[in-house]
């Protein structure tokens, strides 16, 4: 625990390396690929993407193009993604996004985006199907006098980055609590196959591997000290229908619980991002499960107040998504913290291995879902990306039970988020067990696709809706090619069609 | 190696329960579930099935309903699923059928059918999803003297339906190889959560299970003695489209082992169901790979030559499926292949851990693929079932590299195998890396939808249908509605429609 002194930078050897954001970014040449650190608006760089945008705008001014290939661990935040979209300096992008400058820049067609699958990024780096990486750029809580990096608010693919890159920046940042130390769990026993084994991970508790990062100190060119906040944007008060998502899903949990399907503390908890899964955890303060634990992404408001009231005994996750009042409560409370949360890689977080031994309860939101149960999550109208399929499709396959949650409708009622078929696929019918909205559940294990159908228009459409899609699947069961999941071709994305063209999917 | 004299069922309390495959049918009520053996066309009952459909006749003609839901490992043979549907008898079923009878009863939506992922089908009986099932109809090789059931040519969900089942008939039949003792690998390490643990396979070759199935004889309702082959459908000779799709992939294979992306003896090998899965097989003959393993559902004919020529090393999968002629050659040297052959319960060697940790080369056949690299490997026409998901996702999503094939048109010419918008999805575009057809591969690692888009047009769309697919993503590209995977709801799915209307996609 030396981070509460003078400096956070312990190593002498290390010390001399650190200047200024800007001298750092002069290292990065136009054209490379960096690997920042960032997940979920958490740990991300904050001062050298700045000094990195000032350069791209000032090359651009000049005439001169400045683009960056930029792989990181999931969302950052408006310093990183924000500068440098605004900036015009991503050429491509991995593999999660969620800035709203981002976002426009892709749907316009300006930026090149690869939305991955979040556990297979470390690997697929690994295995050279990325390219290389020339520059890592990781925020740190500190650095130890032996040289250990001592990680921040999030983990991502840090280890990753810092393994793989030609040379590394480091952001050392005052803003992060020192009593983070010790939180992390940071797993070096992943190789390549043939030398793959076991994960040796059983219970969400298990500490597999060290709580700090090593990297070769002659890698490090530059380290810039910061003081900043993470993003940590407010969650809404959740809304009359999250709230009626949140209780069919707990009257859910009871049910199984009573039938002896899932134990009376229930299984590993994932909880995806968003005000909707946020309100379902608030929702688990007043239900009867106890001793419970999470084996997710990120960790929440709603997962600290679990912790706070013991209902939640531990949480695992790659990184912190809180608001700003609860970042402030859990950085005043962070020794006692230490001992019942642990951030790991996400390679780890969201490995398939793991979520399938520990039999996670995925509850992730969507943007649409079809009659049959597949699942859209990423792309409004077939088309225009939302933010990414994130780490749901890690989860989704390999949950003990998968759930899909979403109010009815968006856009005021425009929108049906049940569709005859949805215009992209995230996670097809076989990932989804669960389908949830404010007007009900569709408990669609071991159905059919017409069985599935029938489930999901009578409980889980909105009423304004559900005739317009019976009489679609009215007339699929009669004009379909074959009956085993009947659709019309030419009809199908007709819903989608006409609110483009009308501005809502009603007749 | 008690099973080569005059009876294969060696102890006495169950020899006693021997009986006609009429008298056992009797012990099966309508409405009833049953859990029968049988994957790719080896080690299903061959007898009650029969017996049941006659009764289901009788009952039929005499006013009554007679039906069951079936649940198997994988696709049986006519004397199962034929003779069932062909009888009305089968009111739901799961989890894969390439049966022509009951596709087309499902077709014309005469029978349920739920289409599962084969590594989940185990574990989600054991978490109580699909229901209770009342009987397993299991066909053995033989019943050591201390009542251990020898599988036989196929071990799919066996071990389950055995645990799991009120009672059990047991076909014993004499046409399977008694040399086939000694050959499987039956885990019983599998539980439910919080009490899984990691399974300790970390090479194809390892044994970590027991060579027999335990049974409580006192489940055993019945014992039928058969003497029938299985269905062994013969192989295509490959065509050109075949040769040539073996060709590209084996030229990758080369490249990648050139770059040091993959190792000089490959990676545990997976090939799909189907003719062109062999053709590569037998392609990988004359290719310069020595010492490859494979992890794989199915041993085909083109397995069979690559272990008889030391190619190959050895093989793991959870059934054969061979033509007559090599099935004749395979037990007429068993006891050889008995060393380098290992048959699992499909859970194994299907589970998302092992085949992550193995890095499996996945190649698997496909309906349709669309420009942005989704995958169709179900639904003609959005609607018509093939055969099923099968194992194909377990592998697509875990796999090393995950590569598809297709000849680039079907059906004469008259439908494109690439198109704007696949009819259903099946694999999503991030578990997809190499598509292949007879025009070229398209190698689709670290790209973004639109340059997935250009590479998938320009090397593997049919040079008829290439300037429709340019003509239509050129006006995607200025009328969609984001610009991240462009595409026009309204038209989409018109090539479907076209093809449904006209007989033909061309316009
Ligand atoms: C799907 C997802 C976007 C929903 O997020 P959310 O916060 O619960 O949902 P919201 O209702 O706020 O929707 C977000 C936006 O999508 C829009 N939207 C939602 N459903 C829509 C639909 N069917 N059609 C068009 N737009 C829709 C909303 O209107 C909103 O847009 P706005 O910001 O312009 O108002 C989000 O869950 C996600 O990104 N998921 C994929 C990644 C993931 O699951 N990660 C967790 C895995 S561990
Ligand atoms: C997709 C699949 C059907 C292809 O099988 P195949 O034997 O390589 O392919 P074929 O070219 O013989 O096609 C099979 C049928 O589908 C038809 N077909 C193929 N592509 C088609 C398309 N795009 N549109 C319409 N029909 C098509 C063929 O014409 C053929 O029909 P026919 O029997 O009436 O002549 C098969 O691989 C499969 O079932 N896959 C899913 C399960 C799986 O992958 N299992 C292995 C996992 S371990």
């Amino acid at each position: 625990m030396g981070l509460t002194g003078n400096t956070r930078i312990l190593n002498n050897q290390l010390r001399a390396k650190v200047m200024s954001a800007e001298a750092a970014a002069e290292l990065i040449a136009s054209g490379s690929t960096v690997g920042m650190s960032g997940f979920t608006g958490s740990g991300y760089p904050k001062a050298v993407p700045l000094a990195l945008a000032a350069r791209m705008e000032a090359e651009r001014a000049a005439g001169n193009k400045f683009r960056l290939r930029v792989w990181t661990g999931a969302s950052t935040g408006p310093e990183l993604d924000g500068a440098l979209a605004k900036a015009d300096g991503i050429e491509f992008r991995l593999p999660y996004n969620s800035d709203p400058i981002a976002r426009e820049k892709i749907n316009r067609g300006e930026m090149e985006y690869f939305d991955m699958h979040l556990s297979q990024v470390a690997p697929m780096a690994w295995q050279g199907f990325l390219g290389p990486l020339d520059t890592a750029i990781i925020e740190v809580t500190g650095i130890t006098a032996d040289g250990a990096l001592v990680p921040s608010s999030s983990v991502g693919n840090n280890k990753t980055w810092l393994d793989r890159a030609q040379k590394v920046i480091l952001e050392v940042n005052r803003w992060q609590n020192p009593a983070l130390e010790g939180m992390h769990d940071i797993y070096y026993g992943t190789a390549l196959p043939p030398h793959r084994v076991p994960i040796p991970l059983i219970r969400p508790d298990d500490r597999i591997g060290q709580t700090t990062f090593s990297c070769d100190p002659d890698k490090i060119v530059a380290i810039v000290e910061t003081d900043g906040p993470d993003r940590n944007l407010p969650f809404a008060k959740p809304d009359d229908a999250a709230l009626r998502i949140a209780g069919h899903l707990i009257e859910f949990f009871r049910h199984e619980v009573a039938r002896g399907r899932l134990p009376a503390s229930l299984l590993p908890l994932q909880s995806g991002v968003g005000n909707i899964a946020n309100a379902v955890l608030t929702g688990l303060m007043d239900a009867p499960f106890e001793n419970m634990t999470a084996y997710t992404e990120v960790i929440q408001d709603g997962m600290l107040d679990l912790l706070n009231t013991g209902k939640l005994r531990m949480a695992s996750a790659t990184s912190f998504s809180l608001s700003p009042t609860a970042a402030e409560a859990m950085n005043a409370n962070m020794s006692q913290y230490r001992g019942n949360m642990i951030l790991r890689p996400q390679e780890i977080s969201n490995h398939p291995e793991l979520i399938r031994r520990l039999g996670c309860l995925a509850m992730n939101g969507l943007i649409e879902a079809d009659i049959y149960g597949n699942v859209n999550s990423t792309h409004v109208m077939g088309s225009r990306i939302q933010n990414g399929i994130g780490g749901s499709g890690d989860f989704a396959r390999n949950a003990y039970v998968s759930i899909f949650m979403t109010p009815s409708t968006a856009k005021g009622g425009k929108i049906s988020a049940i569709v005859p078929q949805v215009s992209h696929v995230d996670h097809i019918n076989q990932d989804v067990q669960i389908i949830v909205t404010e007007q009900g559940l569709a408990d669609l294990r071991g159905l059919s696709p017409k069985q599935r159908a029938n489930v999901i228009i009578a409980n889980c459409a909105h009423p304004d809706y559900r005739p317009m899609l019976l009489d679609y699947y009215a007339r699929a069961r009669k004009g379909s090619y074959g009956q085993q999941s009947p659709s019309l071709p030419g009809e199908a994305l007709s819903w989608h069609q006409r609110f483009m063209e009308t501005g809502s999917m009603r007749v």
